[in-house]
C-alpha cells in the first residue's frame, strides 16, 4: 500500500468514526479525541486530514452528498421511467439512513447545524427530486390535475419526516412505510398508463459498479438500495 | 396579585425564556442564568421552580403537549367532520410551529433529547391522527382502498418533514405547503362524497375559550389556528 493509498483510508476511517461519535453524543459534546481513537488513529494524524471538528463535520456531510448523487445517478441509469427512478431513489435514500451511519449523520449535520460551509442535503434531495418530476412530466407520464412542486414538497417533507422520526423509532425508516406512502400518492400522480407500470416498492436491483460516478468507490452494502442484499444472495 | 398567581406568571415566563433559550442555543448549550434573565428573574427563582435543565425541558415539553391536546380537543368540538378536524389540526400544529416558540422548542426537545420522562408530542400527534382518521372510517367518510395506517404514517411524517425542514426556511411551515399535501392526498383518503365537503386549506375560525380543556389558560395569538387571527381582526 503507497503512502496515499494509506492516507486515503485513515481519512475515510476518521469519517466513518466521526459519523458514529456525531450520531451518539451530538455535535456539540463530541470529542476529536473519541474520533481518533474510533479510527485507531492518534489525534495527530487527525489533525493531518483536518483542522478542527467543523471541517470533520463538513467531510461527513461531503461524503454523504457524495453518496446522494452517485446512487441517484446509477438507479437512474438503470430505470426506464423518472416516476419509478424517483420511488426506488426514495427507497434507496431510505435505506441508507437505515444502515449507513454517514449518511445519517451527514443528514443530521446538514439539519442541526448552522454550517454555510456544508452542502445542504435536504436540498439537494428536493433539487433532484424536482428534475425527476420534471423529467417525468416531459414524458407525459405525470396526471394534469396535480402541482409539481406541491408533489415534490410532499416527497421531501416525508422523507425528512421517516429521518427525524426513524432517530428514535428505525421501524419509521422501513421499508413498508415509504411504500405505503407512494401507494397513496402514485395513484393522484401517475396517468393511469403509467400508473400500471410503476412499482411503489421500488424495483431495487444491484447497480453495476462501473462508470465514472462510482470510480474510486468501493460499493458496500450501505451503497445499494433496499433489497439489493438479498437480491444478490439470491443470485450467487 | 397573589403570591400564587406571581409564582404562576414566573413560571410561564421561564417557560417561554427556556423555549426560546434552548432554539437559539440547543439544549447542550443552552445556560440556566441566561434562561433565568430572559424572564426577567434571578437563577434563585429559576430553582425555586425548577430542580435543574431537564426539569425545565420536562415542563417546555409538557406545555406543548397540553397546547396541542387543548387545540385538538376544541377543533373537533366546533367542525363537522373527523377528517375536516384532522385537516385543520394539521394546519393548526403548523401554524404553531411557526408562531409559536414553546411549541417549536417543545417537538425539537422531544426530538432530539432521549428524556425517558418527557412527553413524546410526536407519538402523541400520531396518536391524535389515528382517531381521527379511526372516526372518519366509522362514519363512512373514508374510501375503501386506502390503509389507515399508511394515511397516518403520511401525514405524521409529512408534518414532522415540515417541522424539521422549518428549522432553517420558514417557508416550509407556510399554510400552502400543507394545503398543497392535502390536495393530493385528500382525493385518495375521502369518498367522493366527503371529497367536497372538506376544505384542503382548513375551516379556520375562532375556536370558543371555553369548556374544561380551556379553563384557567389563556388563548393568545399561538393558540389559534392559521388565519384565525386575521379572521378575528376582520370580525371586530
Amino acid at each position: 500500500m503507497t503512502k496515499q493509498e494509506r492516507a486515503t483510508r485513515t481519512r475515510q476511517a476518521l469519517i466513518r468514526s466521526a459519523a458514529a461519535v456525531f450520531e451518539q453524543h451530538g455535535y456539540a459534546q463530541a470529542r476529536l479525541a473519541l474520533i481518533s481513537s474510533g479510527a485507531g488513529v492518534s489525534t495527530g494524524a487527525l489533525h493531518f486530514h483536518f483542522e478542527n471538528k467543523a471541517a470533520v463535520a463538513e467531510a461527513v456531510m461531503a461524503e454523504a452528498s457524495q453518496g446522494l448523487r452517485d446512487m441517484s445517478a446509477a438507479i437512474r441509469r438503470r430505470t426506464d421511467t423518472a416516476l419509478q427512478a424517483l420511488v426506488d431513489t426514495s427507497h434507496a435514500l431510505v435505506e441508507r439512513l437505515r444502515g449507513d451511519p454517514v449518511s445519517r449523520a451527514g443528514f443530521r449535520l446538514s439539519c442541526d447545524g448552522g454550517r454555510a460551509a456544508a452542502p445542504d442535503l435536504r436540498m439537494e434531495w428536493h433539487h433532484r427530486v424536482r428534475e425527476l418530476l420534471e423529467e417525468a412530466a416531459a414524458a407525459g407520464t405525470l396526471a394534469d390535475d396535480i402541482t409539481r412542486e406541491d408533489a415534490a414538497a410532499a416527497t421531501v417533507a416525508v422523507t425528512a419526516g421517516f429521518e427525524v422520526l426513524g432517530r428514535h423509532d428505525a421501524e419509521w425508516l422501513s421499508p413498508y412505510r415509504l411504500t405505503g406512502f407512494w401507494q397513496l400518492l402514485l395513484p393522484r400522480l401517475a396517468t393511469p398508463e403509467t400508473l400500471v407500470r410503476v412499482d411503489p416498492s421500488g424495483t431495487a436491483t444491484v447497480p453495476p459498479a462501473r462508470g465514472p460516478a462510482l470510480a474510486g468507490r468501493v460499493v458496500g452494502e450501505a451503497d445499494l438500495p433496499a433489497g439489493a442484499t438479498a437480491v444478490a444472495a439470491e443470485a450467487t
